[in-house]
């Protein structure tokens, strides 16, 4: 896609400063601006790339005053990180998720229904029965199983696969391998050593607004519903085992893994490789930092995280740094039992 | 689906006490039983909740005696809990596996079989030479490579990828997703630092019942076979490399990564995000608890494991429980160095 | 696929001593030969498998002289290792990524190109406006998003997916289900706790000789490119996140993650399971061992790291030694503090 400077400043209502021709066929930082790319100036502290950058034009404020000559063109406008981020919404939509109409060979069984202006990729699958909104995008190789249930306005990317019954809320993003649904890990021992598989015919609900990332697995429940509520972000390849129940607005990390049948909270944040214990609770606005392993529930809200085990971080970071020194740890203990009055033997 | 108490109570040959013409379209516990539900009451523990259940109906025992009056429907069996197994396995098999026949278009090579009974969903592929056995159920847009040897009653769900050679036995469940057979990560360093790809002509091999979880990856070996023996149960986003093998009835839980040609032995229990070095052999019986990292063989069955370096358990509960003391140890020591008799200069 | 031992000798320019005509029909170490199985002998260490091994044929040097009798037939060689590696390639090619050819149903937009001599097969799906070079392999289920580039010799394994606008050098493998360019990760928290979206607008680029593995996940830039320089190898399951650069020659172990906008050196080696934090500089040839955590910056070249948090390979070791007996350290200094002058009360 190429543009004028002119026409976007048309778009976003902003006045042209330089040549208006010129064309735009590419979004950069500004530090990082080359011909051909549009960039913005919204903290002070970037001024300086304005004066240097090799974008072809920048998108500053009105009230801007220049200390040097600027060889770019300007867009001048009210807020211009908003105006970017719309230009940027803009592209994105128009190169990945404005897809509609339906490429052959897509299947649909006949019991099942859609909304308008939607998306169905080649070699789509949609079971029987399910229920799908309008202005849904549904790439090439989702599966999409029998029942399901899916709100206005989400994009699922390829190869999403949505077991049987999962139930999945309004502008929702779904990443290309992410699944849904699979069955709960539960085996019952048996007096051989042997498992017999406990069958899982609980589902998966996905509130509004919520991510999950690419190669992502999240397990349907026993019996009811493993949750993830308003808004909870979830990053690629992270796993949520059976009726487990994720709070509004929390974010999780890439390959963190959470275990059957824990409850967290609100507004939490769970670092990259965190992994939790089944059967806990963590409380609102709880934050646990990479690779921490949590064992315990967490009643207090705000507590911060650390360490497999993990504890409070700010003791675990005095520990760490007296770990690293152990090894001088030990050999002091050992200065003084030679030199000092020695240990009786117990 | 929707069924009466009645009816239920009939495929169960359970006796009704209170209102069978209710009816029933699911299942729950029972301390979260609602309208239109069917809970049991197996563990004597739970039976306050049989007075306060508002499920429509609840199986329990023969022989139990009432102590208070109840608002739900009963149905009376020899063994509630396996009568209520009973159904979940039903319901499981009316809701996701027990679908038979042909959706088109699918993909099967004319040099290839499968037996009667079976499933193969819309966008399915079975490449050349292929036998797989009957009552298999292939989920759309499984990849099945050339000269793969599938068991009877095997279930392949939407997505599973199974490279060329690889050979599955009966009664395996492969969840969504999942790669088996890709190539192990082999590379031989060359003098510029560069490296060559070692050709990795060597299969995977799953025997009977074996699980395997949603984007599970399992490596083929270099020569030979990567091999997962009866029973076991590998959970989702485990990694499994080249040459591994894993014995009888060995449980890995989810995100647990297993380097090159280790063998573990039978009725092992891996935890969630534990990770094994290659060329290591654990004895049977071994459990590693989460997140531990193992390094060397073990020889004695029935070790548990943890931490990373992983040790005994035991030891390292009680290291890590000093560990968070750890400033106050050194405080102690810087005491004792201050007020006691000073150590020498070394 | 069946060859006689006369024919293989053939093709290595080899001699046969023993028996040409037996039939051949599959590769194996020596200590594994089989009836029917073909073995090379080129460390010394091994020459008394030699003598008994079951294998129909043994490759071995034109120089090597017998100390026992053997029953396998010997084709001799100039080179044994690298005679069989040949075998070894030439195997896989035929085997798995020799297809050629297009099997219906096949998706590709009509604004698209793809080069001679390539494979698509049933399935796979390639978006608009893509050029794809020669000599390409897309087994069935590849995704290929719009505007998509992909140099001559590349191997995408089923249901490989390829968000729009990636650029994949020559030679590259791409592993079952390995996801290249989904949305980075990123989201402005409001004031009222949620997050909003950042688009994502950057894309990935693999140079030549990458190698990604089964399932793992390559995000996005959110502005310019995530790059993954020449020859290097990405294993099973990694995740890697926006704007992220790996340098040439570096590996990179099976669940590692690394997170965002972090630059790796070149003939790095990331074991296993391993963490990066964001915005981290990783210097040439930095090796960080299995489950470790980095942190910090590394700016020295060839340091070896350790644990989580990391630090150097060899005080780690050493700490770690400590650390299994902290009990009896804190024993010790409970002894010194009983029998000596007790400390005074701070």
């Amino acid at each position: 896609m190429e543009f004028t400077v002119g026409q976007i400043a048309e778009v976003l209502h902003g006045a042209v400063e330089g040549n208006g021709d010129q064309r735009i066929d590419r979004l950069a930082k500004i530090e990082e601006g080359q011909a051909g790319s549009l960039s913005f100036l919204a903290n002070p502290k970037y001024e300086p790339f304005l004066y240097s950058t090799g974008a072809t034009a920048v998108i500053v404020s009105r009230t801007l005053e220049l200390r040097q000559p600027v060889t770019a063109a300007l867009i001048r406008v009210e807020d211009p990180y908003t105006s970017f981020t719309a230009l940027l919404e803009f592209y994105q939509q128009a190169t990945r998720t404005g897809k509609r109409g339906v490429e052959e060979p897509a299947y649909m069984a006949a019991s099942s229904t859609i909304g308008g202006n939607h998306y169905r990729g080649a070699f789509s699958y949609i079971g029987e029965n399910c229920k799908i909104g309008a202005d849904v995008v549904i790439f090439p190789h989702v599966f999409i199983g029998d029942r399901v249930k899916i709100g206005d306005g989400t994009i699922l990317y390829a190869g999403a696969k949505i077991y049987a019954e999962t139930v999945i809320g309004r502008n929702c993003v779904v990443h290309a391998g992410a699944v849904i649904g699979s069955d709960g890990f539960g085996f019952a021992p048996q007096p051989d050593g042997s498992y017999r598989t406990i069958p899982q015919i609980g589902n998966v609900v996905l509130q509004d607004n919520v991510s999950i990332g690419a190669n992502a697995t999240i397990d349907c429940a026993t019996m009811g519903a493993t949750v993830i509520r308003e808004g909870a972000k979830i990053d690629n390849l992270v796993q949520i085992a059976h009726n487990v129940e994720i709070g509004r607005h929390t974010v999780v990390a890439a390959q963190a893994g959470i275990s059957g049948s824990t409850k967290i909270g609100d507004f939490c944040v769970l670092a990259g490789q965190v992994g939790l214990a089944g059967h806990l609770t963590l409380a609102n606005r709880t934050t646990v930092t990479a690779q921490s392993g949590v064992g315990k529930s967490i009643k207090e809200e705000g507590v911060f995280l650390q360490g497999s085990p993990a504890f409070g971080l700010r003791d675990s970071l005095r520990a760490n740094a007296i770990f690293r020194h152990l090894p001088d740890l030990e050999r002091r203990l050992r200065l003084l039992e030679q030199n000092g009055r020695p240990p009786e033997k117990p």
